[in-house]
């Protein structure tokens, strides 16, 4: 069922188990303590960062099985996607699996667009089972979209930090789990903003336009849960992000958390915080669910953020369309 | 409901209209008595190949809706990718649009998975409507994978072409129009293959792993099929194809016809026929389903096929991963 665009789940899937594997830095932070698996080396033993990238990803998904006990052969397919060019991490992480994969792109929204997709296939009896998964490196993200990391350039002060890490996280049905009861698919939105390093501010009224998108759908407001989740916004697109929600008539400021926000230790070098795929990912899948499961978050409206640019439309002088999917979880 | 890596829709989504729009070269073939549009200038008024590429994806975005006389409030989600960095063509003609946009990479087979998933959106009640497009264009496809255009070079008899072109359908229900039936998930394959000019070689596999799963996971025989599609493998990959089906006991050469082989009137200069993202887009928008409309072909097996490199992954020595998504089309 379709209400605006909002999709309802009528057997909710449940997120059997979830895995993430963080960076050296993001060890530092809350992730320390909630990531399966912590690296001392960023390099995770590979040649290269974009290698490095990539096995952390098939990391995520073969843990997120591993805790499923399902076994490689209980997966019916796996949706995954990642910031890179033709999204390379995903795909050759795919390689390592026997299931299907679709692939999928929405930048730093990835993680929601893929738990969105791989609820309806679920939920509609296509699938028993679906991997969602996605991940990021500073490193590749670094070299890729801005400068090489060797000219050592100045980060401005509204500039985030790509999170080095990958999550995954295992959809089917049961008793047990965190229920994805519904997704509200999000379209497209460009408030004109050409600043490559101001992400936060280009995405917060992606986030604002599919949170209250929700809130009208599903007749919630935002006292209804106790986290509102939104991607890697950073401290300055968090603020725009309240005060944009805050004119639609919505007051998020006692519910909303940005995992950008909170995946660092102390913001300092990072700036406005964390950002890129692996950001949501690895909070949602290390820390947010874990609390989930122990009953201390009991209803949280997970909306990852994604710019969707590159660096050839910036060049060519475009400003940056941002999109935002959300999924409502529920104990 | 699944069976193997194919699912099965209950009540079968219909393409309740179809539309394609090509440039200059592609006119010379059948695509220039088929398509809707056909342009004699490939910059289609733009100032950059990108920007092109875009304006022909949302063009064959708004044809669709037109022919399908909904009304763009009539549609309930896009579901789109390309093949340039971050997908920014399906991202930035997203924009142009007010409904929900899914954005998914699957290179070459974008096409084909996005048909998937929009009617596992449809037939699961989740939307009512689906637009399911994606497109190409040579030259920003050969400056963005191989060398810019300027620099002149010879190209290898094993090369092919990238169409110039974008396709887009409407899904819905109803009464009239193409069914989709079932659709098989391709997994990634593998050959080792590194020669990205030989991108027919490199895709066979994997082509021909979903078509012989598809007929093993429907119980039915290249004979049942009026006609095989494939994407792009181009007349060395389509002979592959025919080879790899034969050992596994499925002779689909009397019903085996690649996209990429029939595009171009006189496969000269492009050596193995067309590639690209819209080529099996534009041929099935503009060709194949005007042929069934019409009631010339009853049933289609459309298997897109997808390498899933990129630049960096063959620069750090990969070899390429490649996957076909399958739908099966019925009159």
């Amino acid at each position: 069922m379709k209400k605006g665009n909002t999709i309802f789940f009528k057997n909710p899937p449940r997120i059997l188990s979830h895995a993430a594997i963080c960076g050296s830095k993001e060890t530092e932070g809350i992730l320390g303590k909630y990531a399966d698996v912590t690296l001392e080396d960023d390099m995770y033993g590979e040649s290269t960062y974009e290698k490095a990238e990539c096995k952390m990803l098939s990391a995520a998904i073969s843990l997120a099985i591993k805790k499923s006990r399902l076994g490689e052969s209980g997966i019916d397919v796996l949706l995954s996607g990642d910031l890179l060019n033709q999204i390379i991490s995903a795909s050759f992480a795919a390689r390592d699996f026997t299931f299907p994969f679709l692939g999928l792109y929405s930048a730093c929204s990835t993680m929601s667009e893929s738990i969105l997709l791989g609820s309806a296939l679920v939920d509609g009896g296509y699938v028993k089972t679906a991997v969602c998964a996605t991940g990021s490196h500073f490193a590749s993200a670094e070299r890729q979209y801005r400068y090489p990391l060797e000219l050592g350039c100045t980060r401005p002060p509204q500039a985030q930090w790509t999170v080095t890490g990958a999550g995954g996280l295992v959809l089917g049905s049961g008793q047990k789990g965190v229920k994805v009861v519904n997704g509200t698919m999000g379209t497209v939105c460009d408030y004109g903003v050409t600043d490559v390093n101001n992400m936060g501010a280009a995405m917060a009224p992606a986030a604002a336009k599919t949170i209250v998108s929700h809130f009208v759908d599903t007749g919630t407001a935002p006292e209804d849960y106790d986290l509102i989740l939104t991607g890697d916004l950073g401290a300055l697109g968090s603020r725009i992000l309240k005060d944009l929600t805050w004119e639609k008539g919505y007051d998020v400021s006692s519910r909303h958390v940005d995992c950008g926000e909170i995946v660092y230790k102390v913001i300092e070098s990072e700036f406005q915080g964390g950002s890129g795929a692996g950001c949501s990912a690895t909070v949602l899948n290390a820390y947010v669910l874990t609390k989930m499961d122990a009953g201390l978050y009991k209803r949280v409206l997970f909306a990852a953020t994604g710019a969707l640019l590159s660096t050839v439309s910036s060049g060519q002088g475009e400003s940056i369309p941002c999109i935002s999917h959300a999924v409502q979880l529920e104990v």
